[in-house]
Order: structure tokens, then C-alpha cells, then sequence
């Protein structure tokens, strides 16, 4: 029986899923085609946090396509936990970028400036508003921007539930499948092959995360990605120490609801391994409890990792690769959750061509380096 | 310095928890002490079913409690969910009761009738009507009694919702912190005694399930109950093969939301094991097998047990013991996970004054027994 | 720094690292590179059997091949504990390949009839003297073959003690770096690309098991495969039931030091993921408990499942491949862990051009099937 | 079916299991009942060192007990891996006691004279004999003791095998079966009640580790104990960094077989939980990394904590209880695993009336804090 379907995902990641959620919700005939299972890598070892203003500092489009997608999440959480079944602990309990030297609270306060005029909120919060606001944040602070609108959710649930929400509106999912190769026609990409046979469609979008290279055939060009690998703890003290997300220049610690803390993260280039060093862990930790040394009795509870994917320039690869047929939809780097809502979305609209903004079209273009745009990140192979 | 709380709870099972919530909700100053964690044992282990209607067959108090208790769970939920921020994955799928000879859809007939006096929603499905609803259910069939308002939850969940609810209410959980014996005064309860030191308190609420009657000073006539080890399977389909709990007379199919489908449950009366044994999961897998055969495919996930207390006449012990000041909350079999909505609202009940449904204090009064109500169920040791 | 070295292995399985091993050992610098961790596949999946008799029936190189190496683990056992300081738990205490039909025996009694001509120790059980043996053997069997010399040790272990050593002279391991291409140049091997930059060597060994093929550099012809999953299931029973490895014509039962017993394989051909099902979870126990009643109260542990890759014709290739410097130690199918004390000692022989067996040689070599000599086993991928 | 027994031990930790392997050894029917699971306890989260001489810093015959033990598995070791199968990973990887400032240095000095009386190895290493030993500790160090002959065992599978032993002798083991109170008859103890039923003997030996005093029989005076916490870490350096266990003044780093090490341990009085504290994790890991900076880029790998029962005396309890035919085995503190050699052949002897030591039988008895010998250790509860 020949496997053929409308479009072929590389990858079941969140984004990856969202792309299977938004073809399946317009009736379109997806596979999901996965090296092994969904949300294995990246996808579920990030905090989940949907910081917009935190992670990107300046305007234009990778900054307006990061709050569209962020405000997405409103709506679109309760209509993927009713398809799917699988709640995803959205929650918005606000964001405190701290400052600990005047250097960083200088940044803060420009940083402010520029949120507001771009008609975000964002509230200033010196020492002693801070400590009203989060008693138990005791090392030396400058002050803080506050983010009240920055939300999060539980990043694997999000996977999760895209995925089940695709395929109970009849997405397949083929885990524990690794593409070996793109199937060509004349010039055309006609498919993947797979240990487990091949996989025939037209539109083949590669959402392959850090894992995106790994196929390697020599006619397709895969633009320049480093991994980066970033290693998370959870703690969980006794009874809450901190409402809101609490981002420090190198580290952040996120409440979940369930009453843990997740400290992250490191960042590692060049390494695709999984382990989690000694040194990573005590680092994070005292960084950690100097911040908040109520987290002294808290529980410990695990350390993970996750392979990221970074771009040269530091924004994703969402569009038409050098192969008719293909698209790509990685380089989501940190910001794979909080994009993964407009990247579904934007993907969909581009395969079936009703994608106009031509802005994001040149922007995100994964050609675009070709063409002399993004400066090279340097990488420690 | 000396603990002292309005209400000590001795157990941080769901309905330990539940009670401490309820209490907390009120102002009261309350602790739990539970000699290992939150929802260790059959509480986290429970499948979630909240079938008012299935496991109770006659009518009378207790059936009055369980659907009063069940009846509680939609606006519950919602407020839990709030308070806590914990999902707990609420859902409405419906109760499928099948027979598999005659004897058993003549014996559902006349719970359907039952059902439909007492006002519940009930409905029959003869084996063509039962095909159209549940495709994959191919075993041979007589007919099935179908119950669509009956739910389910996480059970697990639902125990964290209640003690982190009631945490962040003011209560106190000790962990890991198993009480040796009572404190008394004067034939009154004064508090418990722990290896981490003594906890006061005037009200003491004994919620401790199968291990209630490891407490064994010999003043305290602690009524009989059993231990009854339940084994439980979950497996998960690539896709959806059904959409109700569908309960045979000795096992049962539950649908979770995150498409897995837990099986249940052995009855092993005697045994505080945790020990699944290969007969078990051999037997509920074939039983399942035979009855959706569209299992067979199903990724194999784990099995796990959990330990019932059973009393003598199969009903919980709920309200005051032999010893003033000494609550009991304990029996309640395999009904702990509905049966947690009103069991903590009704301690609270007691130990505030406000309880006045005469019937329920004596029909589930601990002390019942003496007086020559209960029949004494066989068990096994 | 460029990473240079005597010989590189993709692979970290059985078979990469003991031809790590043995390299080492004779002083040559050499590195194993691993896409995940070592033993992360089939090699600590298997149940450790070395049943060199048991899984090879006709005369000939590969037989021979098989009891030299198992014949191998009495000395090489003591010499990987020392230097790797792990116990792999070498363990001789039979096997018992049982009969239930008729047709079965008379099979049995030609093996029996062969293993003596061959010089191998090898006795008959009638059904009395096997229920004298092995009284917990109570399902109806027709007679039992029993090898007393076949033993077996833990497969994990195995694998840890062949890396371990390696490492401790001074083999470096890679791990989590996949192989993506063969670095080339004038028709022969200079090293392998890795997302982790690239390693040079002149010899290079591919030990990938059923992930040999995802090498697919369009020049190097990489005879068929077909990857073969295996589920497995461990029981514990509170005593001992068996004492010998059992083994009946579609199962196994191997009693473990620890006190678990092995139940195992399915065999799905084409299938590379990692999923045990539920119906061969509940196929396998079914067998097992119809053979050795006794096992239903046993506990249960855990199911999992490793992927083997079949060769065409049922052997192995070991040997020169069709590129210069590139050698194949991979298709070992079942008898990984059995084979692989001579395949690492053969491996380096081959490549310190020390190996004089002829016969060896070319009925091993992965470029014999062009040459016409192997049977297209059947696949369904 | 009344179960009687000639002996009962109440544990199922490493001494309970070592008393009930040379009982069964001598031919004694005895059984184990274990609240869980054997080994669940400290007694599976000990690191297993065996060091006689640094744990016990004066002479006498508390001393001289522990180097009777150590001395002893040099010859059970081989002894229980031929009886169970289970290996245990004995290794006399030498123990070196390392001063970081003048003040240790000198009392190691000490320590060194001490031992070379007794007739003991030990050998005194400085600074720069010290690095050329142990090259990787670069942490700034006075000096250390060198003793070549302590060794280490891995805990777990010592308790296991000390039970498997036990087990395949005869010996019956009941898992999951807490003790609620002994059976008493004038004055004699006639066995212990359980939750699934009595079990008989007079001969009752008492093995509960830090749960002993859980069993709260008014009449038996169980002498003082504080269960005490402590949390261990367990990393793993790619290649081997230390050779001998290293001790200093607050924590250790012991490297086991598998090229893991473990870094310990905390010391937490009145603390029965099991939770390992964010701010242990990064106390332990500071200290490590300091000493042996290497270690930074090891993998984490665990944490975990076990609770050992303090005597006020620090010697452990053994001998005859304050009833009769009850027997304690128990107060080893962080010296269990270290004396359940001798402990198991003490207690058989006590029982079976052949101790002769009269010297042990007074300093070892439950009984001497009565008498007013023992001092009190200050607790926190």
C-alpha cells in the first residue's frame, strides 16, 4: 500500500504539530513523519515560557511575528484542549525581568521605553516595589521590568495536545521513523524514505528542530544551524516563593502550577548530547538560591536537557527552501514554544498559498542568507 | 515549638486531602500528616471513574451520598482548578455497562429501571444500537445499559488539586511523617505522635484508607476493615477505539484523555502488596483483548496497584469514633475518588456542628457496627 | 584539534565495543562514535542467552564461528571484570529446549544426533526425567533436548564491561554523535561528518546494527538488512521455578541471577520502534504461564524491546566492504551478544591483517551476496 | 495455616537479611517481614564503603567489632555470590582521609599513629605525594591518610544478596508486611501481628534501621534512637578521575565499578523524609567540585536519601531486648553495611547460645543506657 498524503512533516515537535494541527483542522491530508517519538527532544524539555518582550529586544518583523503568535495563545488553548482532550496549564502570571547591576537595570529601563511605545505593558519596579511584590527574592537587586501580560504553558502537554488534536482530525503520526533521504523528481521533492518505507506527497515541510541537517542529500541545501543545548532543574519548595516568572540576566526560574520551579538554562553550542553536567548543576543552583534562598529547603526534583536550534541570524527558517515541494519550519532556537502557534498557522497559509504578508515572506525565508542578510554567529563546534 | 492546629488529619489520601481543603476553605487551621506523600497509594492509584451509578445497586443513604457527591464535581472542578492551579482533567464520556450472558442484561434492565425511578439518566443499548456507538466493542455482547452523564477525573490530579488547593489556604502538609499513636487526655484526643515529634490538636480526623488500623492503641476500637489490592493496566492506541468507560462485570475500559485506556481492576482481598503479578496482567489483557480486539495493536504503557480498605458492610466509616474528639473518614473502598467531593465536605460538616442529615450520621457512623447493623464480608488473610 | 585515529567504530553496541575492546588492547588509538548512548539498542535489550546450539542447526563456518565464540567467555569473562571492574554475571546453567509435539521431539532428536557428532555435550529428557529436572515444567511436553554447557550473562553488563575496558585503555567514546556521511577521497574511507565536527582515520568499522543503513552515501553499497523487532517481558516469582534456560519453539524463559526470569521474543520484521503491545505482552505471558503454571503469582517488572538487524542469508557481515579502509561488523540478528566475543577479536584481526581463516573470510563477507550465494529472506516493510 | 517460625526478623535491611542468611546457613526456619521491600531503605542508599578505620577513630571493642566485619568479607563475599548469583562488586580500592587545614592534617596524624599500633595499614601521603597519587584532587590539601586496605561494596546488591542467600536456604521473606505489635504471653514474646495475619516464634529479632520504634507496645522500653537523614549524589566523569575513595572532614567522594561516583552525605537529625533539598544538592556538589575540579563536567546522574537510626551512644544495639526471646539488631548508624557481616554471626550466635565475647554482649546490649553508660546525643527533632 503506497503511503501518500497531502503534505509530509519532518519532525514531531511543537511545531511540527502545530503545522499537522492547522493542515488537519483545514482538511488537509498530513503526516507526521518522527525519528522517534513526539516531542521527544526539545519540545518537552522547554520551560514553556510565552516571553514575547523577554527574549526579543527590538522591532520589526521577528518582534511582531513573536507577539501575534503570543497573543494567539488565548484563544487557541481552549479550543486545542477541547479537541484534544489534554490540558495545557496556560497561565499568565506576569514576568520580572531583574536587574542586578546598574548596567542591567539601565537596559531594563530602555527596554521599558521601547515596550511601551510599541503599546505593550510593562511596569518599572524598584528594589522596595519588588520586594512587596516578591518578598523572597533577597539577593541584590536593581530593580525590575515587569511583564504583567507574559504567560506560559506546560511545553510538553502544548506538544502533546497539538499532536492528539491532529490526530483525532485524522493526521497520521509515524513515530520511531527516521527520514533517511527526500524522494526527487525532476527537480521536485516527491517524498522521504524511511526505514519503513517511503512516504509520497508533493509538500514536504522539514521541522526537524536541531535534527534538521541529519538529512543529507547533497542537491538540498539546509541553511547554517548550530545546536545549542540548554540544561533545565526543577526544584519544588513546600509552599509557593515566587508568583512570577523571574528572569535574571543568565538563568530564570518558572512556577509551575503545580507548585514546582523550573531553573534554566544553560547554553551549550556545538553539543547534541543529553547529559547534564555536574558543574551546570551546582552553577544553576547557586545562582538560583543567591536569588531566592528560600529555594534552600525546596525540593530537588530532576535535571533534563534539550537540543536547540540557532540560526545565524538568530531568526527561524519558516518558508520555501532551494527544493520545489519543500518547506522548512526550524531555527526556533528559544523560542520554539512561543512561536509554535503563528509558525502552525504561517506554514499551513503558505502551503496552501494565501500567505501575503511579504514581509515575514523575505524575512524568514530560509534562502535568505544566500543572499548576504544574516551575519554569522560564531559556534565553538 | 509546639504544633498545635484546630484539625489534625491523619492521612494525605483524596479524602484526607479533601477534608483539609474543605476545612481550610473555612478558616480552620489544619494540618495533614502522612507517613509517606500526597496520594501515594491507592489514591494516585484509582482510575478515575466517578460512577455513581455503577458501583452502587439499591437505593437508600448511600446511594443518595455517592450521587450527591458526584453531583458536586462540576462546580468543584472548576473552583479547584482555580484555587490550584492543578488540572484535573474533568470529563463527562459517559459509562457503558455491558453484559456479556443473558442473566447479566436482565440484571441491567432492572438497574436501568432502578436508575430511571430514581430520576438518573439511563438508557439501553441493544447490541446493534451498541455496535453503532462503540464499533470496536466486537465480543460477543447482549446489550448494554448506557449512563451518559457518568465522568471521570485524575485521580492522581484530583488528590494534589485538594492538599495544594488547601496548601495555599493555610494548611500544613507533614510528609513522610507516619503517626505512631494518639495522644489522650481523659478520654479525649489531644493530638498524635510522630517520630518527628507530637502535633496537638482537640479534633483529629483518621483518613488513613488501608493503613487506618496500624494506629492500634487499645483503647481506640478501630472497626474491621480489610485490605483489598486492586491491579490496574494502561495501554494506549495509536487512535481512539472507544469513547465511554465501558465496564464488564470484572473488568473495566477507561478512556483517559491523553488517549491512554486504563485497565482494571484485580480484587485481591488481604494483600497490602504493591506487587502486580503476571497472572493478573495476563488475565485483564485477555479479557480486554477479547472484548476490543482493536487493542491488541495498543502500546503496552504499565501496571501499577493500589490498596482499598474495605469494611464489613461495604460502606464508608464517616463521622465521630469511640474517642472524643477522634473523626473517622476511612472504608471507603472503591468509591475514595467520588466519594471525596462530599466525604470532605461532610467532616467538615461534623466537626464544625452544622451537620444535620440524621440519616447519613448514623448510617455511616463508625460505631455502627456494635450495634449489630453490619454483616461481616468474608476475606481472605 | 583535529580528531585523528587508528580506527574509528560507528556504533556503540556489543559488537562496536568489543572490537573496541580488543583494538585497544593491542595498542591501537581508536574511537567509537555512538548516535545515543552506549548499549543504548539491542545490546541491553537482549536476554543475554549463549546458546550457541540453540539458535544455529547445520554444520558449517557459521556454527563453528558461533562455539568458538562462545567457547571464548569462560576466559574472557574473568579478564573484562578485571579490567573493567563490572560483573556481567557469566552464568553456565543450561538449556532445556523442550518439545510440545511430536514433530518437535523428532526435530530435537536429529539436533541431539548432530550436537554429538559435533563433539558438543548434549542429553535427552523424556518427560519423566524433565519433571524431575524441572517439576515446575507442567504444560505437556514431549521431551526435552538439554545442553548443559550453555550459559549466559547479562547483555547490559556485557556491553558496559567491553566499553569500560576499552576506556580504561584508552579508547575514547563519543556518544550522542551521529554519523551523518563517510568522509572520502580517491575511492577510500579518510574518517566520518558528525553534527560534532568530523573524525579522521583511514579504517573505519560499521557497527551499527539495524541503524547500519542510515549511512547512505550514494557510493557505498550497504547489503540489505531488515530490521527485526524483538518485545521481551521480566517476571519475578518469590522462588525459584526454573532452573535452566527453557526454551520451546516460539519462546524463551531465562532465569536471571537476580532472581527475575526473562520471558521473550516476538519477532516483527521492519518494525524499528520501541513499542511492546499490548497483544504480545499478553501472547507471551499466555505461553509462558501454560509451560510454567507457577509463574501466574510471579511479579511482574517490565516489557521493552530491541531492534536486531537480519541479514539476507541469517549471517552476519563481518568483513572488507566495497569501499578501502571500510569494514562492516553488523546483521548479527539474535546472536549478538553470543558472537560477539569473536567478532571483536576477528575485526581486529581482519584489520591488523592477521586473520588467516579463508573460510571466514568470504562466507562472512558483506560483498558475498552480489556474488550470488545468499536467499533473499522476505520482508514486510 | 498458622505460620511458625524458629526465628523472626522484623526488617528486611542488611542486617536483617545477614541475620537471616546465617540462620538459614545454621539450618534455622526463619522469615523475614519487611514493611516494603528488602533493601528499601539506608540500607540501598548507603555507598557501601567498608571503612573500619575512619569511621571509628578509637580503640576498644566497638573497634575492634568493625575491623572483625571488615576483615570477614574478604571470604562471605565469594561465599554469598556462589550461593545467590547476585555479584556484589567487592573491591579494595584503598580509602584516603584528606586534611584541608593544618588542624585536620595533625589529627590525622594521629589517627595515622592509632592505626599503626593496632597493627593496621596506613600510610601517611603529603601534598605532593598526594598529587602524584591522585593527581586530579587540586584543592588546596594539608596532607592525607592513606589506607590501603579499605574497600568498598555496592549496598544494594549486598542486601540483596545477603537475601537471596537467605531466601534460596530456606529462609521465608514477607514483603509488604508492616509489624503492628508483638505477640506477648507472660512475658515471653510469641511472635508479631501484621496486617495479613500472626506470625509465630519465640525468638523475635528486632531489624526496623530508623523504623525500629515505630512498633510502640507499652511494655517493651525500646531504647532511644534519632533517625538521622542523609542525602547522597551520584555523577559520572567520562573517564576515571579518582582511584580511591576520598575522604574529607564533611563528605566523601567514593568511585564505584561502574565508573560512577558518589558524593555524600548530608547529616539531617529527626528528619524521616526522603526528600533531598535543593540547597544539599548544591552544598555537596560546591565541596566536590573544590576538591576535585575535574569532576565539573562529569554527567549528574542521581540523588537520593536514606534515614539511619543514631544510638545515643553511636554504637549500634545488639543483644537481648528487655523481653524475652526479643532480640535488637539495630542503631548501626552510617556503619550498617560495614558491620552486617559480623552482625548477621553475632546475632545467630546470641541466639543459638554460642557467643562467648563477653565484653561484646555487654557494650553491644539495649540494655546498657539504663545502667547509665551511654551519653546523649542532642537532637532536633
Amino acid at each position: 500500500m503506497k503511503k501518500a498524503y497531502d503534505v509530509l512533516i519532518i519532525g514531531g515537535g511543537v511545531n511540527g504539530c502545530s503545522i499537522a494541527y492547522q493542515l488537519a483542522k483545514r482538511g488537509c491530508h498530513t503526516a507526521v513523519v518522527e525519528k522517534s517519538r513526539v516531542g521527544a527532544e526539545a519540545s518537552s524539555a522547554a520551560a514553556g515560557m510565552l516571553g514575547a518582550q523577554v527574549e526579543i529586544k527590538e522591532n520589526g518583523p521577528f518582534f511582531d511575528f513573536a507577539r501575534k503568535s503570543r497573543n494567539m495563545f488565548s484563544e487557541l488553548v481552549p479550543e486545542l484542549e477541547e479537541t484534544s482532550g489534554i490540558p495545557v496549564s496556560y497561565l499568565r502570571n506576569g514576568m520580572l525581568k531583574v536587574a542586578q547591576t546598574d548596567e542591567e537595570a539601565s537596559h531594563l529601563l530602555e527596554m521599558l521605553d521601547f515596550q511601551r511605545k510599541e503599546g505593550e505593558q510593562a511596569e518599572w519596579r524598584g528594589p522596595e516595589a519588588l520586594s512587596v511584590q516578591e518578598p523572597n527574592i533577597k539577593g541584590e537587586v536593581k530593580g525590575a521590568l515587569f511583564i504583567p501580560g507574559d504567560g506560559q504553558v506546560k511545553a510538553k502537554e502544548l506538544t502533546q495536545a497539538y499532536a492528539r488534536g491532529a490526530s483525532l482530525l485524522g493526521a497520521d503520526f509515524y513515530e520511531y521513523t527516521p527520514v533517511i533521504g527526500l524522494i526527487q523528481e525532476e527537480g521536485k521533492v516527491k517524498g522521504v524514505s524511511t526505514p519503513a518505507g517511503s512516504f509520497y506527497s508533493s509538500q514536504v515541510v522539514l521541522a526537524g528542530g536541531a535534527w534538521s541537517d541529519l538529512i543529507t542529500d547533497h542537491e538540498i541545501q539546509i541553511p547554517p544551524m548550530v545546536p545549542v543545548k540548554g540544561e533545565c532543574l526543577a526544584v519544588r519548595p513546600a509552599k509557593p516563593v515566587i508568583k512570577a516568572t523571574v528572569h535574571a540576566p543568565d538563568f530564570y526560574l518558572v512556577p509551575k502550577p503545580d507548585g514546582s520551579i523550573i531553573i534554566g538554562a544553560t547554553e551549550q553550542k556545538g553539543r547534541m548530547d543529553k547529559q547534564v553536567s555536574a558543574g551546570s548543576v551546582q552553577n544553576l543552583l547557586s545562582k538560583a538560591l543567591r536569588l531566592v534562598p528560600g529555594l534552600q529547603s525546596a525540593e530537588w526534583m530532576e535535571s533534563w536537557s534539550g537540543v536547540r536550534p540557532q540560526t545565524t541570524d538568530g531568526m527561524p527558517y519558516l518558508g520555501a527552501a532551494s527544493l520545489e515541494g519543500l518547506w522548512m519550519a526550524t531555527g526556533h532556537y528559544r523560542n520554539g514554544i512561543l512561536l509554535s502557534a503563528l509558525t502552525g498557522k504561517w506554514i499551513a497559509d503558505l502551503i496552501d498559498g494565501t500567505a501575503d504578508n511579504q514581509e515575514w515572506i523575505e524575512t524568514f525565508s530560509p534562502l535568505r542568507l544566500k543572499e548576504g542578510k544574516g551575519n554569522l554567529v560564531e559556534t565553538n563546534h
